[in-house]
């Protein structure tokens, strides 16, 4: 079990008696290397499918434009590059937007305060981080409630000894006992104290994307945080192609400061895209277009990600569904028009309607990982915990999605066809009508041959019924309840832990508490 | 809701008052024409590897060999064709089998007695049929227990008004109340009368393979039987590399008569094959060459099927092991191994290890579906129904799965660029900001826009809590029981039911029972 490995010292940044105590206590948790697909993608458009969506794209930049809501500063931006502003309405003319997008990088490196949980991100990397938003929490012995600040250490936690997780995430839930402008402040502690993997800044206010950056400087370093990229942040586009003044200035305050933001549209389709795939992807993709090309006359170069959030409706109850066909084409289309602009790829996810973590749960969060490993996602949000739409994050699901996650690891890493994957001489050594259990060639590789679930179950039936005939959710709350039991805090210099302190508890004393 | 679409005539064979009258009151049900697929596959082996394993299957045919078991008449067979005969032993010159292969159909037609029900197997095609084999079945209220006759004749009826099933199958459950040389007659009979979908023959004893024949010579008439297929029938390789004479001699019988056979290795990774992906794949291929080599030697141009069901083990408990990863690989593997050979494809399945319709069994069915589609399979056995390793047939998940297929229809037939598709107006019209809700092409299109579930929960969490706070398996529960209550006979003639009645009565008649 990956929270029992043992102690293994670490050496940290920083000195002092304090500092090698903490580190002699720490527990090292086994954290599998971020994907690195050794297998094609699944292509679902046509070079002449992709060229029409692609010129489409093109017509809606230049001739109905896009909205920067509030934001002299970015319309003068455009101006200044070409583009025809008319109110808020920018005008892009054709092939701008995509000449200005190519100063962004095909891949970079988020770094982590432990090195060796370091992600990249583009090319055929697939890194794997939390659900981000809900305001509810769900767990079996609980029931449905709104989230809180515990709840949120607790999914860091389960996150941190999640072995198929690269990454800790943002809001892994919303804590609503924490008054919403000093959230972030907390929420970054937690990520930063209660894991030592990567993790999202704060973009709810640009004020609060600059508290992110200026924690960063506490834990990193100041000019560690000005050469290297320490967040990856969510930027939704408020979509049909508009891009509002708070996610812009805080895509600012991030790409001025050289840190990553997902620039995605966040589409229900029916409602803020055309109930097309092609429609909806033509949309996308000027959306994209448009956001991306603004972070890099923010700062050419700063690093970004095309993302797409895309789910379909059920247009009896107007409720998002998701784990759907259209979804799946349509992220595997987006990630096409990523690859074909260079650019890493955001999308999918655990995604379900379900209110439960039961059988829909599973069948739409699985439909959902396997179009996001095939489509080329190279930073996939919301890959565990995720419940009923996006309102819940389950404790349950967090640990059975996470457990999912390996099986992506597996199958990205493709089929080997050396001369002992080959396996000739055991077919010859078996021959006809033998067997294979006992043979040299089994003996020698199956520890390694085939993934195996931490949490389902393979019990001869007898076993399992006499242990309760427990279902999914029963096994997933014990698997909760054990890692949350044995969850180590990784070290952190004692000094670094202090000044994290002492910033929080400054910003939150220099102002009163507000709720909305 | 299909299974109320209304009474709509339908003109069948023969004639006679009873048989107007059968025709005028039976029920319409919607079934989904066979999924022709308008995606690409997804080949997950290079034309290296590829190479690599054919070459190794043609030197375990060559070097190694295959047994054919107490079959003096294939012994005779292959020698005559030019292979090297040792005892039981087989031993096929490269190239032999590959040419024999050639006399194979690319693709067939197997015809239902209701025409519009007939399933084209091969090319791009992909055809549901559900789960094969369980000795148990289970659901909510009455648990775990041994199959009856009357609960093989509920699957029948699910089968049949389930729309996105285009096959009625063969063994549903094990009717293990009914002798064990009899059953084949009640369940054929089962498929003849309670469906007009396509169907299985026994393959239990060569016997029941004829006794099938000449059962469908009733329903279908003796030359139509002998000019067209209208039986696929799953012939399994004992493996490694046995082909034993029950089923090579179900398999000459159906050849003999045109009838189609899946030439199948029954593959648990690690005990009945090497436990590498690459090992797997050149013991399935060498074994598939060698099956429908033989099946051409009996008669070339018979109708079969390249067969693949292979899953992983459990190395610690020995239990074999669905939805994994080596699994989707062996099965992608495969696929592009057959499409080589220019034959139909079968793989997949709603595959599971799970005790119960929960969410383990979903992950790992969507899984196995989201891979049987990608990877090109035309029949798809076990596609639902099927728990706990294939011991049980499960009521809830037969409907949970039935409705799952829907997912993969709307998947396959791709992205469409037309016109109205690329939705250039509705963008226009729409603009930053607005909404798509009322826009004319939303209005003209949301109908076919989004594939909607006949069985999950769409609904707002209030509603959902009032109604019970259900999940999948509940909410699966209630659809069985209204499928059951709901379901009519389609009509058949009168005068073959009463000759098939006639048959099944003189054949029971003229053996005494054995359960074994």
């Amino acid at each position: 079990m990956m929270a029992e490995a043992g102690v293994a010292p670490r050496r940290g940044r920083g000195g002092g008696g304090a500092a090698r105590r903490a580190e002699r206590t720490a527990i090292r948790i086994e954290t599998a290397k971020y994907i690195e697909r050794n297998i094609p993608n699944f292509e679902i458009l046509s070079e002449e499918a992709l060229e029409i969506i692609e010129t489409n794209a093109e017509t809606v930049l230049a001739e109905i434009g896009v909205n920067f809501v509030n934001n002299p500063g970015a319309l003068a931006l455009w101006r200044e590059a070409g583009a025809e502003v008319e109110g808020e309405r920018v005008r892009i003319p054709r092939g701008l937007a995509r000449q200005l997008c190519q100063t962004a990088p095909e891949s970079f490196t988020q770094h982590a305060r432990n090195p060796e949980k370091n992600v990249v991100i583009g090319g055929k990397s697939l890194v794997c981080a939390p659900v981000y938003g809900p305001p509810f929490v769900r767990d079996a012995a609980g029931g449905r409630r709104y989230a809180t600040m515990e709840d949120f250490r607790n999914f860091v936690k389960l996150g941190y000894m999640s072995k198929y997780l690269h990454h800790s995430g943002g809001t892994v839930c919303e804590p609503t006992d924490v008054p919403v402008n000093k959230r972030h402040l907390d929420m970054l502690l937690a990520h930063m104290t209660l894991s030592d993997k990567p993790f999202m800044g704060s973009v709810t206010e640009p004020s609060r994307a600059q508290d992110s950056v200026e924690m960063c400087e506490i834990l990193f370093g100041k000019d560690f945080v000005q050469q290297n990229t320490v967040m990856t942040s969510l930027i939704n586009i408020n979509s049909p192609m508009t891009f509002d003044d708070v996610m812009m200035g805080a895509l600012e305050i991030y790409a001025k400061n050289n840190q990553a933001c997902i620039v995605s549209p966040f589409i229900v389709g029916g409602a803020m895209a055309p109930v097309s795939v092609a429609g909806t992807l033509t949309q996308v993709l000027a959306e994209v277009l448009a956001g991306i090309a603004y972070s890099q006359l923010v700062r050419p170069g700063a690093p970004v990600i095309f993302g797409a959030f895309v789910t379909s409706i059920d247009m009896n109850s107007g409720a998002p569904t998701f784990g759907t066909p259209e979804a799946s084409q349509i992220l595997y289309g987006a990630g096409q028009l990523a690859r074909r602009m260079k650019l890493p790829f955001r999308s999918g996810g655990g995604l379900c309607a379900s209110k439960l973590p039961d059988a829909q749960a599973a069948y739409e969060t699985a439909n959902t990982l396997n179009a996001a490993l095939l489509g080329g996602v190279n930073f996939m949000l919301h890959a565990c915990g995720w419940l009923e739409g996006g309102l819940v994050s389950s404790y349950e699901k967090f640990v059975m999605d996470a457990d999912q996650l390996g099986v992506l690891h597996k199958m990205a890493a493709g089929v080997s066809v050396d001369e002992n994957a080959q396996a000739m001489g055991a077919i010859a050594e078996v021959g006809p009508g033998g067997h294979y259990l006992g043979c040299a060639h089994t003996q020698a590789n199956f520890k390694e041959a085939f993934w195996r679930s931490d949490l389902l179950d393979y019990k001869p039936f007898e076993t399992w019924e006499e242990e309760g005939a427990r279902d999914t959710q029963a096994l997933a709350s014990a698997r909760v309840a054990h890692l949350l039991n044995s969850y180590q805090q990784p070290a952190l210099d004692p000094e670094i832990a202090a000044a994290l302190n002492a910033y929080v508890a400054a910003k939150k004393a220099s102002m009163p508490d507000a709720f909305m």
